[in-house]
């Protein structure tokens, strides 16, 4: 089996956990950032400089940036929308962009109110404008796998995004499964076919436990080649009354099955758990998470 | 990659899954006996023939299993745990037997008041009482990853086991998460080293989702080899109240994953969900099945 020695995860639970949560006070989004520091990942997505009455839960993001320098040794990061967005987040201080480009036309333009097409076109000023501000940039292909309107994401529009960012520039690609319904044959393919397309960047993915299938697809796509990993401790992600939704893996399940993998990561199973607690506390229902209702199981 | 053309689905739910509810009365018993049957699925683990004092949820063993005649196109197994439990089962009219024997002696005392060798020694009387009744026997290693009391079992534990049992003559073998507990390159590893001892003799594998691995798990046991996979409608399985307890791997999360794969299963993805409802109504509380909440995918 062809397994890495490492998996570098980047926790997102700031992010995409909480942009569809009922807004939490500043105050508990800096202790759950602690949390999570307190991990040891070297990677958090701390918030998005989209629209915040589209993303109200995400509206104190140059609030939540000014508290980031206290942690010097963590590599931070945004989601941004458009090159107005990534002007926000450089301001900000951030110095890792994320620009999240939809391969399904339907779901790009609910999105953000542009085709795939107008999307990937500003993959080019999105990346001038951080690469200008010392920052990195990573395109994130949304819907890799499947759109929530149109159904299955032919690949070949995944290739396309993923060749046109290699081209203008970036320094990460990621594929993401938005709805959680993909599963680990069509996560392999999927891998395979963009690898030699992205070769000689990091490759990540993000997955959605929508259909039960997200860690069994985060482990596909280590077989298959990526190498790092967007988890959320507790799970958190969804909306909890939405029929359907779901959150992203958990960083706490994802640690469990790549630690008996024999993979390292940064990230310590016992303080995930606890920040994980802490998550819970800060959106006040329960999570998904499996460790944190079972925990650790007896090691030998 | 090495997929079989074919996965046979065992639906535990009126097993596994209701053995530690509060008993169901035996009118809502066969209503979603029922609703399994309309699944598809051609195999079910109707009830276990043990102690009523220690399960009282399966005390009415010899009621529901005069309910089985009605479906004559499905195999109804039924789980003992020495040969007297054997004895009633095919008293009742049952022709699958399934005895369990725990790898770690510390779960074996707790269950069943032996230890490993001694239960392993009873597999010929169990094999004997089965086969006079014109039942095929299947014994299934339970802890066969870790126990929860002694933690990580032996795999020659589970090898020995397997040897004992088909030197005498049992009909199939299964190894079984009890705890939840394992993932994919565990599974890998004991799976490449059991084929061997089992040859000709159909492997199943039993998965919890304590740990959130049980689909990866079942994922990676279909690549390793094996072609039967117990799994239960709605995920039930576990008390709902106590710590760490989880159900089993849902049979309509698994459907989704093997579907997706290219595997065919007798199982109706549709009819399981509707399925699950009906075990979550009979039960009277939130099951844990992905699907029950998310619903399939829109289909290419």
């Amino acid at each position: 089996m062809n397994l890495p020695r490492k998996v570098d995860i980047r926790e997102v639970c700031l992010r995409d956990g909480l942009q569809i949560e009922k807004p939490i006070p500043l105050a508990a989004k800096v202790e759950l950032l602690e949390a999570i520091v307190a991990t040891g990942v070297r990677e958090i997505e701390a918030t998005a400089f989209v629209s915040p009455s589209k993303v109200p839960a995400l509206a104190d993001a140059p609030e939540l940036a000014a508290e980031l320098h206290r942690f010097p040794d963590v590599e931070f990061s945004a989601l941004v929308a458009s090159p107005n967005g990534a002007r926000r987040a450089v301001a900000a201080g951030l110095r890792s962009i994320e620009y999240v480009v939809s391969a399904s036309d339907a779901h790009s333009v609910a999105n953000v109110g542009r085709s795939t097409t107008e999307a990937t076109a500003a993959i080019a000023d999105v990346a001038r404008v951080a690469h200008d501000g010392g920052a990195s940039v990573e395109v994130i292909v949304a819907t890799a796998w499947d759109c929530p309107f149109d159904g299955p994401t032919p690949p070949q529009r995944v290739l396309d995004i993923a060749s046109a960012a290699v081209e203008l520039g970036v320094d990460r690609i990621a594929i993401a499964d938005t709805i959680g319904t993909t599963t680990p044959r069509r996560v392999t393919a999927l891998v395979e076919q963009i690898r030699p397309l992205t070769d000689g960047l990091p490759l990540g993915a993000h997955f959605h436990n929508t259909r039960g299938a997200g860690l069994a697809s985060a482990y596909a796509a280590v077989q298959a080649g990526v190498t790092r990993l967007d988890a959320s401790v507790g799970g958190l992600g969804g909306c909890p009354f939405a029929p359907g939704a779901s959150g992203n893996i958990a960083t706490e399940d994802l640690v469990y099955l790549l630690r008996d993998s024999g993979i390292e990561t940064d990230v310590d199973l016992t303080r995930a758990i606890d920040a994980a607690r802490v998550a819970q506390e800060a959106v006040g229902h329960e999570l998904t998470s499996a460790l944190l209702r079972a925990g650790d199981r007896i090691l030998g």
